[in-house]
């Protein structure tokens, strides 16, 4: 079962990427507000429910894939494969 | 308008980070097929509609924030806002 990961940075903690690519649209003319940047993680997983499959990518994010101190993250699962 | 940008390494393109992502998983027990890393980043872009909005972040992915020889883009508005 395939899946996405999004990786972001939790409110309030600085995030000098997207502070660095906020500051570089503006001065490319673009207006923008706020921008933050995080990661996106496409990974397959053997699983035989889209429950165990979540249950097992929650297992990999709070082991690899997040910071929880600093890092939240939200599992897409793409159902139809 | 709040958008979700999505940018991946192109299918083909070598991407390291997934390639360790990949081995550190299996290294902890999990049994995963290929990973790839990207980058997701949520901006806020002041536009009349949902169009003028689109094309103005496809302005700033090709300009900055994806390299269109090795990565692609995905554009996802918050329309609600």
């Amino acid at each position: 079962m395939r899946a996405v990961v999004l990786v972001r940075p939790k409110a309030g903690i600085l995030d000098p990427q997207g502070e660095a690519v906020e500051s570089s649209l503006r001065q490319l003319g673009f207006t923008v507000g706020e921008t933050r940047v995080g990661k996106v993680i496409d990974l397959e997983v053997a699983a035989d429910s889209p429950s165990a499959a979540r249950a097992e990518i929650e297992r990999m994010c709070e082991r690899l894939l997040a910071n929880p101190l600093i890092e939240s993250y939200e599992i897409e699962l793409e159902e139809d494969e």
